[in-house]
Formats: structure tokens, sequence, C-alpha cells
């Protein structure tokens, strides 16, 4: 399958956890205009999603949630899962340690790094937080693919550097500070500050 | 002005964030293809972007610095600033918070709302944290407009209704639940297992 679009990919994740909260109760069909609704778009964009994926509803009974899951999943996730490390275990990184853990199976957080010997050789959610320097290794041992950054600033250069040398697949940076990888590493920037600004400004307006 | 752009609008944050490190660092001017390259765009994006905010730079020394600051404040900022609240003090609304306080002097967190009475009545980075029984009152003598939704999925709803309620301006929401507001309230979404799931799509890919 050719690759699929940004947006579309969002939207599949999206979907994917709004039918699965449908399965988890009692659920086995959904309309396109119901998952349209539950997140807020129109059916129309909804079934070219599902169409370009090559899934088709029926009009009586609407989409199978079995299939769609399977089909979505067979999308996004890999056989064996990825495993994810965390690098900065400040409030930003338990966040997302708390949150994701134990509610995705093919996508496990197996690492966090810092350089604060506080947090260093313990465990936080049962994560395993080890030293910065030793991030070539563990990313290697563990078979890491994906490297969250979570640091200041001023660190997330060099992060970025280093997980790229270690020869990880996946960068999702929150520092504020841009990136630049090689074309070998997918790169998804997200920046808390310009998100309240756009909303600063929007609101102004209202 | 007509209103701009939501990419545009989170541009002008970020040309603003690198001109103010450009400016402590002692520069006095820019050039586009500079500012480009600290955001990794390209510089024609640049000018067209100042150029839809009426702002114009010279061949020989690109743009003033002060000027284009003070520009983009003008259409970003109120002249009072803003006052935000923090909904959930959990690991996400505490990084917000550290995050965010003393950096931006237009946008201020002033409270912070939670559940857990271990948290309520204390302060946390110099924010008090009050009963979410109290948001409506709080949202309205505190003067606040912008509310930051750092709430477990179940809770988002709900929270988002009393935001509504207390006649906030915007929201930015961290839970993976899509709201729905009404149109005199600005919404923004960002859903941290989505974008993980869109890294391990591409990931797979590379």
């Amino acid at each position: 399958m050719a690759k699929i679009p940004e947006k579309t990919i969002e939207r599949l994740s999206k979907y994917r956890r709004a039918v699965l909260s449908y399965q988890a109760a009692g659920k086995h069909h959904i309309f396109s205009h119901q998952l349209a609704s539950l997140l807020h778009i129109t059916p129309v964009q909804v079934r070219r999603d599902l169409m370009l994926i090559g899934h088709t509803g029926t009009l009586r009974r609407g989409y199978e949630i079995k299939d769609l899951i399977d089909n979505i999943s067979e999308i996004i996730d890999t056989d064996k899962g990825q495993r994810v490390a965390v690098i900065g275990l400040g409030n930003l990184g338990k966040a997302f340690i708390s949150y994701l853990n134990g509610k995705r199976s093919k996508l496990t957080i197996v690492a966090a790094f810092d350089i604060n010997f506080d947090k260093i050789e313990r465990n936080f959610a049962g994560v395993p937080c080890y030293h910065i320097d030793n991030l070539n290794e563990i990313i290697k041992t563990e078979n890491i693919t994906i490297g969250i950054i979570a640091v200041p600033t001023e660190q997330a250069t060099e992060v970025a550097e280093k997980l790229v040398f270690a020869g990880i697949k996946g960068i999702l940076n929150y520092s504020p500070k841009s990136l630049n990888v090689p074309p070998s590493v997918f790169l998804e920037e997200y920046d808390m500050i310009t998100s309240l600004e756009k909303v600063a400004y929007y609101s102004k307006l209202q």
C-alpha cells in the first residue's frame, strides 16, 4: 500500500480508539455518521478515509467493528510492536509514561533517560531510567525504534543527534527547538507554547 | 486586519521566539533565509507570512528584529495579556505550568483545578490549586479567558462544559476525548497517542 497522508493516519488512529470504546460497550457495527459524530467531522470524510484503506461497510449495518480495528491495526502497528524511549524524565516525560503505558499493546515505553542522578537507576511507573550517556547502548540492546524528546530547549539538538546516531527510526519532539534530522528518520514536532499562543490569538477575536 | 490562518499564526509564534533568541544574542537584524533556516522552512514561506502581516525588510539588512517582535506581538497578544487556567494538576498540568510561567509576559497561568484534596489549597510553582467545584467562580473573579484541559478522558466533556458555562474564550484540550464547543469558544485539541501512532506508522516505513 502507498504511504498514507499524515492527516489520514491521524484520523485512522482516532477512528480506532473511538471504535474500541464502542466495542467495549458491546457494539458490533458502526455507521459512518456515528463514527463521524464521535470525532466531530463529516461522514463523507470517514467514508473517504476508510475507502482509501480498502474498507467498506454495508448500507444496512455500517462497518463491522472487529474488521475495522484489525484493518487499521494492520496499517499502523507492526506484528511485534515497537519499543519507545522517553528522553527527559521531568513532568512531561512522566505524563507520557503514565498516560501511554498499558494502553497500547503495540507501543511500549521501555526506557527513560535523564541526567539527574536522583532519577537514574530507579523506575517510574515500571519504566527504568538510565543516564543519557548510556543512550546509544540501551537503544540498541533494547531494540528501541522511537524516541520522545521531553528535555529543555538547550539540550534538544544534542539529544536528537544521539538518537539519530543510535539508529532510531522516528522522533517525537516536544521541545520548542525545531530539529533537523536526516531523511532516514521521521520527525514529528509539537510545541506547547505555539499551541497556546494560537488559542490566545483566536480567543482575543472571539 | 482579517483573521489570520491557523498555520500562519503558528509560524508567527515560532518566528517571534526565534528572533527573541537572536535578539538576546545581541543581533538587531535578520534575513528571511536566516529565519527560515532556524525553523527548517523555506525563505519564500517566511517572506509570504511577514508580507501578510504588513512587515517588510530591506535587501541589505533584512528585517529589523525589534520591529518584527513588536509587530507579531501586536497580532498575537492583547495589551493587558490573557489569564490562563490549567484543569487537572497531574504530570501534564504540572509540565505546562513549569514550562510556561515566567516565559510569556502576556500569558499567565493564574489558577489550577483538581479534585484531589492533596493538591487543593496548595501552590504548584506559584500557581494556586482550587477544587473544580469553584471553577465557575474563580474563572470569573480571576478574569481567566483560556482553559487548558489536562484531565483524564472520562472527565474532559464535563470540564469543557463547566469552562464554556463560565464564559471562557479559548480551550486547549490535551485529553484524547474530542470535544464539541459552541462557536463562541475557540477549541484547539492535541492528542499524544495519535501523534505517537503517527510516528509509529512512518517509522515502520523508514
